[in-house]
């Protein structure tokens, strides 16, 4: 039994409300149970240096934590010493992540940030902020387009993230908080409404794992990013 | 007539919305309109150094905004320099606000950290953060007397905040951003339920006023915080 | 009786001494007492981005305390973490009121910077900055015409602060460090030769004050700072 | 036929040269084809404040890349802004990489740090600086133990990493720089000795690949760790 | 003829006036002509970690400029990036030139930093630094004796400081602004009131200089600390 | 007796390997016994903005040290607070030396940058860090010549540095870490191949120095560069 009392191959209670910022041009506020996000996906003015002329654009993403949202205050980023290691490579996976959804040649020029914060943690603020992610940015889009800035809905694919882990030996789906500080292997995989694979990260905590485990792993997380592209199209009515 | 529609001496729908965090001591959820700042109130676990062995304890307050809570979004702090001029100016003020309303002698050795992180922004945030902010530090007393870590509310007086400032002329009440940008004088008050004034900041923006005319503004910010108070009262059940 | 033995509404000697620097457009040393600040108005090449083409120029300070302007040492802002929220706080402030007392419109494209550094400490440096900036600012504009920069000195008006606290229960005037250390209530006024209100700022120390209480510190401001513009006008010669 | 003329499953001439520095305890000059990473491994003279106490040691990791390791030469970090993203991001799997080899128990209270710095790249950093850092790390143990330190090797099983990828559709193994800027997945790969998975870190550079295209990858990660592994045990004469 | 009119081998007015400053231990306001330094020495209330239990006590400086010292206004360094490399090595030299001046045994466990800020800049902001600093050193000390801190004044000899350098082909000595600018040829001495050199640093700015060469400037610096001893002794009365 | 046994005027084995790294326009690779500096000149893609158009070139360098180049590990420089003032020093000295051997003229609007990084330290490793930075930057312009990037090396003149010293009293050359921990003087000299000095840098550590004490010094530092001259010479077959 999980402490979280799910089944092993269960998500959590997964809310996506979009549009709930009145200024971005796309939004979502992503639960999974206690976890909370707020997306907020805004155009730039400017596209990266590197990209101009190439006639593609460009999609990256910003991480960060309200200082309560964790069980024990943690210290504001802007206060001491910028972004930290972690923050860094979670907010690249999310632009990569979100970027594999994309075709990027629809956006000539056109620069979009995405910002996850986190308003409360309990286990995959990542994974939630992908998935949630995902449903900013295809709203954006939408208003690009109504706006006449766009002609189409670059988006070609949902895509959405969930983690999973060995606990106690057991393989498990969406791991909160308790569950994660206990697992054995920590792993989450990014993956697309129509199966493909975008990112693997998968990090043996306590003891290497072995192929079968491995694949039981993969085998959960295509079952949970499944459910989750559901979820995605009815939100977006697509 | 002004921009919100609004009467002259009218503030905005303010909803106080307490214990939404599942992590912090006290929290509360406060809007102002459009408005929205989340505040939590974190018991840390060390006094400040020069607060040791003096029988007292210390309230202290953090303030920021998410990147998108603004029309344009603004760059997170924590990626470029730090906290702004603005940022530390707010907090500073957030902080000596609340210590108004606290006997710190009442807490000896204890320090509560309030975070007020706004959401969405559309005038007078630092307003919003104090009245809510004092929502979510009695909530983090209550919570602290609970526990048995302290006898009793340290709390005296409720304290709040409202912004005054005279548009085309006339001495308006609580602006939203709209209003504030084309204000000639902008004024924030801080006054305790009892009707003592904790801090004036009065600016003249564009012209210098006189003494006639910030007596309006003060008669203004004492119906304001008047309201503002029994709200705090309300939700508070006190 | 004042622990500076004057008379409740006596401001210190003021001595502003302008033009005592070689390089700078405009100069002012400014002694409050034992208060002494170097203030020094230079002519930027560039104007703000933001202001490019609006017709207008603008006016910026900058605050900072040499090390050892204070009874204890305080460490180098270099050396550390930048500028603190206090320099901020104060630099903005003095930033503010200086561009009360000129017609931004009338040095389009112009961009003047006042440094303000405090050579000693001995409580009201933001006041003497503020009321010897004023007079580094007009000498650099005189400079500027005498140099065809510009037409004509776009000053309209003299502009002052001065501090007011209530010590022992009484209001007083112009608080030096030994006095504010122990004022219960500490409010700093902006106003302009003809008696216009800049900024009132205002703090309880320790316990709120009332309208009553507020209504004699600004009877002091008005008294001081009409004082400090005659003051202003004869080094000036205007 | 791939770039460098290598066979699909072929590694380059990878040289493990141990013991090269005067100072540190264990120290590896690692070379694979012309990347290069200079790896030494130093006691701490202080274990991690959460360590303490615990009866438990650590390893951890730094990695740098020299101005001009690279064909064009990038800044150094030290000068501009810190550490970036990406060099947390390889430092953190460094540390992670290696402490999966080691019994961490039987280094009580005592700290290593794994410094990986890069002298010349052409592709394979990171795994270049896990496969020489863990013989600077074996070293460095060895060291300790003739010094009376630690009893016995804490290292229970060797340790080292490749990176694998999709070249023109054909599954590669350890890509060179050429290879890895046209490769469509990018695919690294930290695995014992004894066959048992450390970490998997997938990302699909331009479009998600299956299930099918991963396992090809996996199996590629296996012949290419297990020669790493000989070589290491050669050098370590083990 | 050397842009001052001064004659080779001769100073400017020098002029050290000590104790201007009411807080610190120890100061002097030291002017070489139109450069001016204000020097102020302060007892540190801890002593440097690694002198604990040594015997020995320190003496370290800090230097500075104030932003408008300079013909173009320079931005203050709290403001952007920290303490350049200039002044790093300015400050670096003046600690050690002081510290050749004392007895560091006599005075265990204390430590004293000398804060040497630029008001106004004329060329030979270091040398006046170093002058003046000790005066206000040895003034610090003496107030430590009379405050029963420090039995005796740990000061064993005056040392001072001087510019020397080809202009035109000519060796001449303590150059101002302009001449520095077009000096061949630029080096600093450090020299004690009995003649012993404490530090060297001369730089060929365009061409490499000779032994006679070298032999002549050092001639000039023998000449002008000679000077600058005395100065030091009637102004402290020693 | 020296403790590195070698007469009082002999120097270290040194080795100047030129050319291995695979990137960069010049390289060398500099060994003075057990110290090991990596030397890189790179073409940069701009010339500094102050020489725009001056028909001029510039040369530049930096210095770092790898972590464990060191006795004791050195914290890295990009993990807390950048360059230290004793980077900035050196970095600055070895420019300035490099510079004194360039026809700038010769190379208008380009731009070499010197990377120098210490593998390992054992003493001397500014002095190396020239002397192997000369040959890495004379390869460098060779490198452009075949390019046609320019037309001829403009370097009129090999220059390389040394240390001297005083050790128990003697005045010895070239010290290594031990010799020069217990220096009572440390004194570094940069001189051309043809005599001519560059830089004098003399401090005395401990007593004051005198006149012919230095003049020791300067015998070995001539004595020193004309064999490091000579060894340039045959590695740059000139």
């Amino acid at each position: 039994m999980r402490p979280s009392k799910r089944a092993f191959d269960e998500i959590r209670q997964v809310i996506l409300e979009p549009d709930i910022n009145k200024h971005a041009e796309g939004s979502c506020f992503a639960r999974f149970g206690d976890t909370q996000v707020l997306c907020t996906a805004s155009l730039e003015d400017k596209a990266p240096l590197w990209l101009r002329n190439s006639g593609r654009g460009w999609v990256t993403a910003e991480y960060g934590m309200l200082p309560r949202s964790t069980g024990v205050r943690i210290e504001r980023e802007a206060c001491h010493k910028g972004q930290s290691g972690r923050t860094h490579e979670i907010q690249r996976l999310i632009g990569r992540s979100l970027r594999a959804s994309v075709d990027l040649s629809k956006i000539p020029d056109l620069s979009i940030r995405v910002d996850c914060d986190v308003i409360q943690a309990d286990g995959g603020t990542r994974t939630a902020a992908i998935t949630g992610g995902f449903v900013a940015l295809y709203r954006a889009f939408e208003k690009l387009k109504k706006l006449s800035i766009i002609e189409e809905n670059p988006i070609f694919s949902t895509v959405s993230a969930i983690s999973c882990g060995f606990y106690q030996g057991e393989a498990i789906l969406d791991l909160d908080y308790e569950e994660d500080s206990s697992a054995e292997t920590d792993a989450n995989f990014v993956i697309t409404g129509s199966g493909g694979i975008v990112e693997i990260q998968g990090t043996a905590e306590k003891i290497p794992f072995n192929r079968e485990d491995f694949n039981k792993l993969l085998d959960l997380a295509y079952k949970g990013t499944s459910e989750l592209s559901k979820i995605q199209k009815t939100v977006l009515g697509i």
